[in-house]
């Protein structure tokens, strides 16, 4: 094993610096080299490859996005695509490849080992919607970012006497809806993996504020439906002072927390010593805090299990 | 004089609470009792009082929104209505009264004023839209939260080679866009009060990422036209991976900033005495950073200076 | 079981006051009343009570400290002292309690219990140094509030090819420093746990500085020794510019992270649960991400466990 | 008129990047070449000079530290020293200089003035300390940083009664202290400007304490007194359960606010023009909130003044 070579792929999600800062440290302490590969897939295939040293990436753990750079490359699902892309990695003698993104990058990464270079997946992406993890890097900053806003929608909310539905994001998957509501104190939280009862919601606002509650929040997944319909209907059910807001990809962006450095670090730390011991075709997840590995092809036939539990503790929260 | 009533009214805007801490604790230290005035005018006109103390305004220097609440009111605009509140201020030994809003607001307290109770309207809204005064309470910590969720797009735009089109807040008034375009190093600042040529922009944009620049940031003041319609127009002139993204209410919560805690400390100071001297019918504002008075009748002719150059030289800031 | 009595002991932390909403609400939810039990075991035998109800917990979520204030109370030790609680609990119909504190806190709990006071210890305290648990509520947010402090100290560090010492919180647990350390990117963490070569970590930053680094951070839990101390040992072995740097108290405050909100939450409503079980003398503890419990007993023989491996991690991120 | 050397001098303020970035934005805009000059006057004498284009200041706008970075260098008071410095500068056909600093480093830039490279001073530091200006670019980012730091502090204050002694940064000028002091409702200020009376401010903690405070907050320049030695005499006068923090490098570091980018870029463009206009030897400043400039000679014989009023506003804060 000489060269890892390392890509960014699909939406950025904070911490993707942090583990391509965690792959190029552990790889040079073990006294492996590091290439960076630039707009993922299409990256790879066209050669856009830059050497990582421990310098340029000693300032990329709290940076936001992905200096790497991300882009779409559907084409990479041909084989012939995949091929050059074989030759160019062989090329610049880089034998093993870790790649960053959500599940749909994982397919590049199972079809690479085929062709015989190990590659390792790691779950970048904020919406944690990977099977067999219960956690994807940026996850955690995405979360405190869209409740912070919220914590100041909050002020506007009380100041007011007014309901707010807010989108978060979430298109398939409620985790972000679901954290972020629980510690926001929504009234309700909406998300796609359970049916919701908008005039249960409308009654429990209007007791609300009967009670002197002085404002109502509602946290809806972008999955399920716009803010904006989402008030329409509301608006149905009773009259309040009512707003839609819609976080937005702000969501994506900023300095990562510390949950999400430690955690791109301790999975790109881990990613190398797979490759180190001759692995390949394999997904990086965490299960019950610790982290594990599944095959990638096991990934495509299963589905993200979501801690709707969270949904149950903030119904508690309610009267 | 006995005791001064203070109010809210129109949005709520970071600092209106330091501005009522400012009036309690100066009106106590010039042995002045104190008595907040919830939900505006309307609160007013009901009688909706309560005590002011010392110790009550304590950690408020530091709360978003307004503790007081705010309410419409058009009512108030009846001489009967008017003449209601009035009874209620001298039912309750109220001789004074502070507004905290909107120059909207300033109706009240000029009317107030001619009615017998001397009243001093305070700026406090987050659009800077005031004649007479370069500053607003809660403008500075506005401003930070836009730049600062703009801070966190760049970052998602920069990963993707994206353009973002982005709506803060400001129907009438482009100082909150000036101000956040021109932090934020955006590509183009589009305000009500300047005219914009859609196409030039995207030529710029399209300069910009020939010349190696990784993303595109238009601010758009929401009073010109929606981010997404904005959007639509721009894409007539370029093929760009492009978003909208909508700012929105959060913009208008939070802790507010050193400035808006300042200000607003030095402009419920500057009330009471005011008040002291005996003086009634004055709107407060700042020019050339320091405090001013103006007849509120005057403040009616007049329109809000917004401060221009600030887009002349986010125009140097570009080839 | 008709009132649950709730109160807070040793230092604050942040998700304190959220774990009294979580207590407050899921206590109503099941017909359960609350009372918040003021100024911790000082406040139980003074019979400093106050009943909570769901809307005077509404705004707390967010807010760091304690509301229900803390002090220290080493009387409680005393049988006697325990008995005129347990009085004044019995007269106000509280006949169960729920202590929120460090692990000093829980003998309290455990003396309550057998009084005949069914009590639940929930881990607060930034510390994370409670056994049987890998999580105390406000640890996520100290870390985050520290590292965004180093955050802001490697900006001056790299303007001036600067090493700082920094001392974070921690007296017997270097837990804060292991975790702010790693996410930070630090050249060296020291904590309690582990021995340390102050000379291998000058030479460490000599090498770094000679390839090319142009700062270097020393995260330093505090109860190893004090950052100036650690700063002129430091310059026995090397010439660098060198400063010294406490974080301090402003890593207790501060609203609560999304993890901090929702681990108080979870503790919160499951303390309820135990107590709905008719459990008592338990300590809640968080071990592999899921909710436990032990006897509080048992706790006394056991020292935390920290997370260790985090400091060979962070070995592995240098050279 | 060829090409603009700059550079950034004595400690780093956030905003200096910003200042950097408009330069070379408006100089490129105005068909200028521009070069950055490393470490300071060391690196001018040494030839450290990078040519900066558009692109690599785009993404500078948000980052604190400074990226040209400093470095102390007191040879350049010698005028062959200085002499080695123009001589640089020629061969590399830069005419004229920018220097972002504090006083101190004016010194440079009007000896590089008169020795035929007109040269600019701009006002860069956290400590406001200039003479002839209101404003120093970083103040504002500062004063923010220590400001919510100590919000922080407050939580923990106020859960335990507790007093805090607060060091915030400023030797000879207590610009930060009245600033942050103002904005934090501390109950005292103590800064350089003034003198005190420690058994006044302890009589006042007493009182608060009696009337219902639950925190006590002393604001402290550390150019009077190091906090822990204020808490010392403090004890004298009072019991109290007092701590001391120091703020410390933190205030210096850290993404610029909106005021401080602002500022930062009308003073970089301003500068630009006015080396345009032929101008050198003179120092950029802000009064009454408008740009003026000022002969760098006059500031040596004069003071900064201070907004002392802030001092005497807060005064009024308290009984």
């Amino acid at each position: 094993m000489k060269r890892i070579g390392i890509l960014t792929s699909g939406g950025d999600a904070p911490g993707m610096n942090a583990a391509v800062r965690a792959v190029t440290k552990t790889a040079i302490h073990h006294g492996l080299g590091v290439v960076g590969i630039r707009y993922g897939y299409a990256g790879l295939v066209a050669g856009d490859f830059v050497t990582l040293t421990a310098e340029n990436v000693d300032h990329m753990i709290n940076m936001g996005g992905t200096f790497l750079y991300s882009a779409r490359y559907p084409e990479f699902a041909q084989k012939e695509v995949q091929e050059k892309g074989v030759e160019q990695l062989k090329k610049h003698d880089i034998d093993t490849v870790i790649v960053i993104g959500g599940d749909g990058s994982y397919h590049g990464a199972l079809a690479l080992t085929r062709l015989g270079i190990n590659s390792i997946g790691l779950p970048g992406t904020i919406d944690n919607d990977i099977p067999y993890t219960e956690y994807t890097i940026g996850l955690d900053t995405a979360c405190n970012t869209a409740m912070q806003a919220i914590d100041r929608i909050r002020d506007t909310a009380s100041s007011h006497h007014r309901v707010f539905v807010v989108n978060v994001m979430g298109r398939n998957c409620g985790d972000i809806a679901m954290r972020v509501g629980l510690a926001s104190g929504a009234d309700a939280i909406v998300v796609p993996e359970r049916s919701y009862d908008i005039k249960a919601i409308a009654e429990r606002l209007k007791r609300g504020f009967k009670d002197g509650k002085d404002n109502g929040i509602i946290i809806l997944a972008e999955g399920v439906m716009d803010a904006a319909d989402f008030r329409t209907e509301l608006l149905k059910y009773g009259e309040f002072d009512c707003r839609a807001n819609v976080i937005g990809h702000m969501q994506r962006g900023g300095a990562p927390t510390v949950t999400d450095r430690i955690n791109a670090t301790k999975m790109g730390n881990y990613a190398v010593k797979l490759l180190l011991d001759g692995k390949g075709g394999l997904a990086v997840g965490m299960e019950n805090g610790q982290l594990e590995t599944h095959d990638i092809l096991d990934l495509f036939d299963e589905k993200h299990a979501s801690e709707e539990s969270l949904i149950d503790i903030n119904e508690e929260m309610t009267k």
